[in-house]
């Protein structure tokens, strides 16, 4: 289903690969695009995008009157940091009030490097306007009244788009939600009860460590790579261990560390929850935002069982403020059902049916495939900047896909300090402490790639940078 | 703010009066309209306007060269049920199988005698698409991004409407929800856990018993007026025996009874909670909806200290599909922030504007009027008929405002068996047994107004009657 890639993008990729490898160095002349056009057959036109495009990308520059350059390698990658070794400890601060104060303060800056979204300026505003009006017309109750049983075009093309992850779900399999949060809420009211332990990646996204908190639940956070995320071993020794009632991992491009489990992982994972019985509520939300050329697999893809409850969401992708969202919850269908009905009853008719139509034909793919280029470039003029601003002993993630990097400066720095200079700046971040409910990556940061890349994004970096120095 | 009645319906609201104190009996001869125009000093189609409108009520008809005679009489009104007596012990059969089933058949009935909310042709359809259409104009984002601090123009309009029930909320005071399901899952997810007991009416929404019964909650049913709501004595004493943690109530015309509590009520109920600081969740989602001429007042009416958690939406009088409802918390409204912030995050952006701003001029007002009107019109028809077709001992609630009929058939009836057999003729009831989460109301049943009245309904019943007394 998957289009092959533009001929530009595949030259593109290509010359990057040799960047990444040290095969091409910084200040090596690349071919002149005369010869990129006969060498691979194109037009001189086609040869001149794929320069566009790692130029872009932060990768080459062109100099007046003698061609294109290199001027970023690999060698200027930072160190990615190492896998995290959570404290496991009981914290007596209260972090949420931390929380509030971050989420509260975001509107007041004017380059938000924490929001959780793509720009508005890469999302298909107008198309979604229009599909909005047409729903209208299609549903005879123009979506006033009930969406009973889930709307059926959104089911049926999420079913059908089960394959592009080697899954194999069927409409009936589905049960819409308001956003993933919202399914993953689902599952827990569903699954455990206070005083349950729950397992979860560390640094994880603060919503879902205080949304077990909020139902009573102990939260175990283990040890995560930032490449291969959760470790299996310390996983297996904690089931062994532990009476553990539930697990739930972001399995592809993590909030906060851009983590994507290999295949062999997440089969791993798998076999694990079904030897010790343990549902896994796995949250792809992150899962078509892939930079490279496959879209990654999931849990779910290895689970014969039914143990996994696989939540996403149209947030990421489209419409965050259309509140649609979805679960797969395996065995668990007829308790998260259930669970829904009595919590929210319905989700919102007319914008799910919104979505459903906007997947229908190839304007959903055709919309993924710039986002995600767009996405690339600006985490890799992130990478850029930070190689270029920041302390030589920071360390980053290079994720590969996402819309996220965590940042690790030196031991002692303080970054809910950076995060209040930095707002006074006007600029946001997010501090690495929120992301655990233990007192620790005190000395981290999250930032966020979803913002259009341009100038003032650079400048708000190169700030940030400074106030990192100090 | 609430404009006078028009002439025709003080003209019709003083007969139906007398008719119902039995000034005017079955068979009395009304005056001619000439009469009428001269008497109250309005014109002939006025006078005859009134007419029609007592005509669609069922309470007079016209004979053909005579005039128009009283053909319904307050007399014929059945016996109001009793004050309930519900059983206090642990059920041990599984309702929720019965409430599936119920759900989930709901879309093979022809006639829908069991719905929640008015019918479509009730609604302002084409106003909500061109509201809905202008909030994607207004919006500078379309409402494509998150709501983060909730819809202001919404929250503003219904701080504004606040002084309707002699209320006094501000803009700040409003925390915006998915429907008021979703309202009060987040009051009781914030102020309960595992192993309290909570207060409800009985009988009761039984959404609001399984969403109790879901997170853990003891719930204690209390005996209730079918006029005037929760019996006072019994919550006092209930109140001093038992360590109580929550209590909820929809205070104006609820679901099944129809009840609305008086003032006096009102307050005592606001005091006890403030002696035994229970907080109180007071549902208001069908106060809109009143058939007399005043809008009733809220418990909130009534709250000095902030202990009432007050949650409503537009679900009942606008757009079911919409999702929009709302809860103004008190002194707690921090904590339901939180609570919101992590189970769902947001609400939908786009249908909120859209509400919002249907509210921000006499629209909704018309619209209610005309809403008011027929719903009041359909209970009394449904009235009649019950009084013409069902057995002679049915006893059934007499409601000033709201959606639903209670009908207590003879002690032996079984409405599971009635819902069983009324669905082979495609007709939905709701059987009472739901109501509760104990083994009883066994021989009740809920039968819901909201449908546009006509001959189809008026068959329905025709047929519901003789199947009820086999």
């Amino acid at each position: 289903m998957a289009k092959s890639l533009h001929i530009y993008l595949q030259i593109a990729n290509n010359i990057e690969q040799k960047i990444n490898s040290n095969v091409l160095k910084v200040g090596d002349k690349l071919p002149s695009l005369r010869t990129v056009a006969l060498e691979k057959g194109v037009s001189l036109s086609t040869a001149q995008q794929s320069y566009f495009e790692l130029e872009s990308r932060g990768l080459i520059e062109s100099r007046p009157q003698s061609g294109y350059y290199v001027s970023y390698s690999h060698k200027h990658f930072r160190n990615i940091p190492q896998t995290s070794q959570p404290v496991i400890a009981n914290s007596t601060d209260n972090i949420e009030d931390l929380i509030f104060t971050f989420r509260n303060n975001i509107s007041k800056a004017k380059v938000e490097l924490s929001t959780g979204v793509p720009a508005l300026e890469l999302l298909p505003v107008a198309k979604l306007n229009k599909a909005l009006v047409n729903a209208t017309r299609k549903l005879s109750d123009s979506g006033l009244n009930y969406d009973k049983s889930g709307n059926g075009t959104l089911k049926k093309q999420i079913a059908f788009r089960s394959l592009m992850w080697g899954g194999n779900l069927k409409e009936d399999d589905i049960i819409t939600t308001s956003g993933s949060m919202e399914a993953i809420s689902f599952c827990m009211l569903a699954l455990a009860e206070k005083g349950d332990t729950i397992i979860m990646e560390s640094p994880v996204y603060f919503g879902l460590l205080h949304l077990a908190k909020s139902l009573g639940l102990n939260v175990l956070e283990l040890p995560t790579n930032p490449v291969t995320g959760i470790e299996i071993e310390a996983l297996k020794k904690t089931l062994e261990k532990k009476k553990v009632k539930l697990c739930i991992l972001v399995s592809n491009f993590s909030n906060p560390l851009g983590s994507c489990m290999p295949d062999e992982n997440k089969k791993a994972v798998v076999k694990l929850m079904e030897k010790h019985n343990v549902p896994l509520i796995e949250d792809d939300l992150f899962g078509d935002l892939y930079f490279g050329t496959h879209r990654p697999s999931c849990c779910k893809t290895f689970d014969e069982s039914g143990i996994v409850l696989l939540c996403s969401s149209f947030s990421k992708t489209l419409a965050p403020g259309y509140r649609v969202g979805w679960v797969a919850p395996g065995k668990f269908k007829d308790k998260i059902a259930r669970i829904k009905y009595y919590h929210t009853l319905y989700a919102t008719s007319i914008t799910h049916e919104a979505i459903g139509s906007f997947l229908e034909n190839d304007r959903y793919e055709n919309h993924l495939r710039k986002l995600r280029q767009s996405l690339h470039r600006s985490s890799l003029q992130f990478l850029r900047c930070i190689s270029q601003y920041f302390p030589d002993d920071t360390k980053v993630t290079n994720p590969q896909g996402g819309l996220h990097l965590w940042l690790e400066l030196r031991k002692k720095a303080d970054t809910i300090e950076l995060y209040n200079t930095a707002m006074a700046n006007k600029i946001s971040i997010a501090p690495g402490r929120m992301f655990s409910l233990q007192n620790q990556y005190n000395n981290c940061l999250k930032l966020s790639c979803g913002l259009l890349w341009n100038e003032k994004v650079e400048d708000a970096l190169k700030i940030l940078g400074k106030l990192a120095m100090k």
